[in-house]
């Protein structure tokens, strides 16, 4: 197995990325080739202890930065990480892409160089949202703007195929995030994806979600547009770090409660661990041809190594086979029961 | 100034709805209608003192509950305080109406026994979001799932009125909800509505906005479809709420984080009330002919208080006057120079 790594993107590049690559060699047995410039690679290595492991260097010249514009910069810079990574996979000579860079150049480079699976009419991008029975996977949060119900009906299918076989949920859960609980409560998108998706024996839909039972657990996958779905998700992080940073103002304006948070370290540190979603791998572009992981931004060592361990764990489950077989399901067998008995989906 | 007010609805009513009435005819002056179940009302005024106030009770034998259908309800309980409240309203007998009871209800029967202001296309709900620096005032979190971008210009006309008038913010800023700040990011509905926006001469508009940035108070009205609105303020509540109770739940389980908690008791008091909202009094239905309020359904006292003093203002200030006048220039006036130069909008 090997999997294709942009050593350059990413907040904390080159330094975490590379650390992450030799954890995920050593830890999983994979091979990581490290995309990006060798000089800044190599040195990087020099750093740990990486004798017997296998992380090859593939030289590219350029970077995409977090800030560029991402299908200007993707045709800008043929010779960037992200579109040799893209490549690398296309010609199969990796398995799978995994990037902490740009997302939207992740998800352009990707579209551009890797392509769709055969029936995918938009790929989405899914991750993880913390929950207080482990986590739920949303999709799309963030490849699509404006989607129509049958892109809904995709999503669902390939967040069933995906829970199940990389977060190993037996029979997962699908709705649908809408302003009310209640069938008939939406947008006209929502109302018409609703009867779609009630229509879809393939998948465990229940109809559907306000973002207030999410966290809850109540249901395994929750689908929605890229536009709703991103909002959900920077709301969700904003919310969490505007109250963390109150509470930290608050405290160090006295010596008490700076005293009183020093007592409670260990459990802020355990409710950092439980807000933290970086074990989940980052986010997959699920649809495309080739396995794709973006991994956040900010990702450090370990999530990188997580992101990592998402790829291959996506290979081995021919996650992206299944996918094709359950899209071609959907439109070769009209009829429920058929569908429904055959395997997995 | 007589201001009708849901004495049934909300989470903690008739006790709290009537304890904040009281504090309200007391401190601000004002008459305020209890609109209910007159023994009920009746039980919860004498816990008060409340001689010399002007606390009249106007009988509604019928109550809409938290759960109930809001169309459905409101045709199917015409002797409700909801209903009674706004018909109130119309006649001007009363000269707002304010109720933390079911949102959807007041929407309903707002819209249904009051009426638009001449002009308005949709009405709104209008309501605050914490940030740095004050309030955000976001609309609409919640009245129309579909809108057009004609409709968005209405809600940026409004927001920037209600954010001049009853905030008191000088030259109120707007922006649109976006999944990126750069212009041309969105969904169809925001590229297409930040074209209008940018032609409306009457609003201060600076573009495209992500969740991210309204805590900052990088904004002083953000404008948004509903579904998206109620989406967001949805999410924003319950990531507050899931980091608290995670808090709680870790701190519970050692007794030293519990002896830290209480050493830090009153930062953490503080961070409580500045990621509270209820001195804004909830949100407003805003493109009414009648100002209505629809306060929180947990409010208490103090929250019903507040919910009256935003009422009052807004009829002191004439707010829906001026709304209607900022709509009739949009129509009439083509000339940005012209209208720019016009006395608040």
């Amino acid at each position: 197995m090997n999997i294709a790594l942009d050593a350059m993107g990413g907040d904390h590049a080159p330094e975490a990325i590379v650390a992450g690559a030799v954890e995920a060699a050593r830890i999983y047995g994979v091979t990581v080739s490290l995309v990006g410039i060798p000089e800044v690679i190599e040195a990087e290595l020099k750093k740990h202890d990486a004798k017997g492991l296998n992380l090859p260097i593939v030289p590219a010249s350029q970077v995409i930065e977090m800030d560029e514009k991402p299908a200007a910069a993707v045709r800008a810079k043929p010779d960037s990480s992200m579109v040799v990574g893209c490549k690398l996979v296309k010609r199969n000579e990796a398995d799978a892409f995994v990037s902490a860079g740009n997302t939207g150049g992740a998800l352009a480079a990707g579209i551009l160089h890797i392509g769709r699976i055969k029936g995918i009419l938009r790929p989405a991008l899914i991750g993880p949202f913390p929950t207080l029975k482990g986590a739920c996977m949303i999709l799309d949060i963030g490849a699509n703007a404006d989607v129509r119900p049958e892109h809904i009906q995709q999503f669902a299918i390939m967040g069933s195929i995906y829970a199940r076989e990389v977060i190993g949920v037996e029979r997962p859960t699908v709705r649908i995030l809408s302003n009310g609980e209640e069938a008939g409560k939406g947008n006209q998108l929502v109302i018409d994806s609703f009867k779609l998706l009630e229509q879809t024996p393939s998948i465990n839909f229940e109809g559907n979600i306000e973002s207030k039972e999410i966290p809850t657990g109540l249901a395994d996958v929750v689908v929605t547009d890229g536009f709703t779905g991103n909002i959900f998700v920077k709301t969700a992080e904003t919310t969490a770090r505007l109250m963390s940073q109150v509470i930290t103002e608050e405290i160090k304006k006295s010596p008490w409660a700076m005293l009183g948070a020093l007592l409670a370290r260990n459990s802020l540190r355990r409710v950092r661990e439980r807000m933290d979603d970086s074990h989940y791998g980052g986010a997959v572009l699920l649809g495309l041809s080739s396995v794709v992981i973006v991994a956040h931004g900010r990702s450090n060592a370990f999530a990188v190594r997580h992101a990592i361990r998402v790829a291959k764990q996506s290979v081995e489950q021919d996650i992206l086979a299944k996918i094709q077989r359950g899209i071609a399901a959907l439109h070769s067998e009209p009829a429920p029961a058929a569908v429904e008995s055959s395997p997995t989906g």
